[in-house]
């Protein structure tokens, strides 16, 4: 029984008619119908004969023992989904990990163990917290007793419902047992981005994730009627947001290639029309795989944001609201994605992945890392409109393969 | 008994006790405390034997009988205020107009007819229906069938309260009979802007109240993941939102002095960090008092949105919310203010009210009409912080008085 590329996309299929309504999937972890798609994936995997455990963070690992070494290759991917999305982002590498182990199943016992994870929560849907799994196991979670008291939007508190998928929040970080004969890791996903596809390119090779800066800049100006207050005479803290958002896109682009800056949202208040915007609350975000970029930019942006606030005689305030270094993977695991990528699909491409994935907390954890992405269409995710051509998705199911039999040939000598 | 403009500030100090708690004036009409407010206004009067009535709208009358004409000159404001206001937004009117009167009285029977009248619900606090005394009797009132259904924040049907208040919405109307005979109408107001201050004067004579063009302009573009979307891949909408805020200060300082125009609120969605804004709703408010400037700065800024759309590859769709004329008062009137405030304080200015009065319905109702600023004190209003110097008060009421004589004696002859 070779590699049947096509029966992951008719397995995804099987998966998406079980897990999706009208609005798209449903496969929130923590929830019945994330059950339902594990236990159909362990349907699936016993099939093949291998080992399957959860561990204290509700990772579910598959196991093909392997002969040389304790050593093990670790390909993964999350099964669960924002609610109303897409059939692709996560599951996608769970279905095409399946395909790559029963190829290597049927081939005898390869020489590494080779193991199939599938992370749980990585979407942080339900509870806010994503790559809750994969932290765990690679003991980068310190957040405990912050989620102890997190709540769903029905009230119902974390450790709870957790208990209740037979995970005690107070052992999850047990789970980095799993990573300590972690040879090499190996995600595939979704772009979630519309670099490949104008490209016109199926595949490429992450380079890493980016490092994150994400601040509340807030403008501080004075409430004022609109009517009678003459234009020389106010305090409009809009004015200051709007410079902003027009000015981070030229630090981006002075910044080149790669480097995103967005600001998502505004809040204006009082934000009535009859008033002056008294204050303007700017969600900042801003990202490069290149850590001295990402500081230069974000120095930029708070420069420019003091000189608009002395413009327009109001106050600004910065309140940083997360930020992570970019996570840089395996140099020579990318060598390898490469010639993988190359040999299914003629060309490769090389690029960042802006958002972040399990993978960015196993390369944390100091386990070589690489990850492909496929060309997602149109760059949707986390719609139910998500969607890649049923071709790349079996280049993409090949590519994986390739890599996986290149990492176990390298990791094997 | 001559006019004691010092007797004006110390009963709005008085009405100041009886009607504000420690967040401000609470005369929102159709309450209690405003109640009360009449109340303390109708037992002032009672010393003057004018007669008193209350008309089918809740504008309470007082009439001091002329002698040779049963034409009336009216002078007149509003007691009420919002919630957590100032003490002289309204109530100042009403108040020195009772001093007026009561220097009349005293010298007899006046060549016309004087009504002081005290407009219900100028504020339209509790409803969100503003000018409503004033509307009805000016005949300009349309909205009952919208009125029945209008609740206040505790689901009190509006019908209901102004019932329990003598008012029975649908013949409310009939107060037009008011403004019969009624020859002139004087209105004394607190500036509620910065103008007189910044020149250092303390009284003004007002042109007219401004048009206003209101629209909500939205900006539509795409969501798309704010880690994962390049740059010159975005369709922006808060980038079309940003260019047409600053753009709008340009096209007011273009059209000149006098111009405003204002974004007072930006509604972004989805709004979150992690995406590249879709949609970008933006309240813009635009006045003028001559409708040819106001129709032409209307007309720029939607040629602008055009723009900034076509430039940031997003929609922009208009969607007028509300609109009203310029209101110009009357010429002759206009003069004689000048001279009365020229006599008074040494200097006038004339200028245009940015936020409606009730004036601005009596004028459309076709009575000759104007109204007087005083400075108010850091342009501020609608909130306790707002004031007015007492000299500047006193200077007021003696103003209001001049042109009180001076209209007598221009429409006595």
């Amino acid at each position: 029984m070779a590699l049947d590329p096509s029966r992951t996309v008719a397995e995804l299929r099987e998966l998406r008619e079980l897990t999706a309504d009208e609005d798209g999937a449903q496969r929130v972890a923590w929830t019945d119908t994330w059950v339902r798609a594990k236990d159909w994936l362990s349907a699936k995997v016993a099939e093949l004969g291998v080992e399957e455990e959860t561990d204290e963070a509700g990772n579910q690992w598959f196991s093909l023992r392997g002969g040389e070494s304790d050593r093990a290759l670790l390909v993964g991917g999350h099964i669960d989904s924002v609610p109303n999305g897409g059939w692709l982002d996560g599951a996608l590498n769970v279905v095409a990990g399946l395909e790559v182990l029963r190829r290597l199943a049927e081939e005898g016992r390869p020489t590494l163990t080779v193991r199939l994870v599938n992370w749980a929560d990585e979407e942080g849907a339900r509870f806010g917290r994503s790559l809750f799994g994969s932290s765990a196991a690679a003991g980068s979670m310190n957040d405990q007793d912050e989620l102890r008291t997190r709540k769903d939007a029905g009230g119902e508190a974390l450790p709870d419902v957790l208990a209740r998928h037979g995970v005690d929040l107070d052992r999850a970080l047990d789970a980095r047992r799993q990573l300590e004969n972690a040879a090499a890791y190996l995600e595939l996903h979704i772009e979630q981005g519309p670099v490949l596809e104008s490209l016109d390119l199926p595949l490429g090779v992450v380079l890493g994730t980016f490092g994150v800066e994400r601040h509340q800049v807030t403008f501080r100006g004075q409430a004022a009627h609109a009517g009678s207050t003459p234009m020389d005479k106010r305090r409009d803290a809009l004015a200051g947001a709007a410079k902003l958002e027009l000015e981070i896109r030229e630090i981006a682009k002075r910044t080149g290639k790669g480097a995103v800056c967005t600001i998502g949202g505004v809040v204006t208040r009082p934000g009535i029309v009859t008033s002056v915007v008294e204050t303007a609350e700017c969600l900042l975000d801003q990202r490069h795989l290149d850590a001295t970029q990402l500081a230069e930019m974000l120095s930029n942006a708070e420069a420019a944001s003091r000189r608009f606030a002395q413009e327009e005689m109001v106050d600004v305030e910065w309140e940083r609201i997360w930020a992570i270094e970019p996570i840089l993977f395996d140099e020579r695991l990318i060598e390898l994605a490469d010639e993988a990528v190359t040999e299914v699909a003629g060309t490769s491409h090389r690029l960042p992945s802006g958002p972040l994935h399990d993978a960015a907390e196993i390369s944390r954890a100091g386990v070589p890392t690489v990850m492909l992405f496929v060309q997602s269409l149109r760059g949707l995710s986390h719609t139910k409109l998500e969607d890649t051509k049923p071709e790349h998705l079996e280049l993409s199911v090949q590519a994986l393969d390739r890599l996986a039999s290149k990492a176990l040939a390298e990791l094997g000598s």
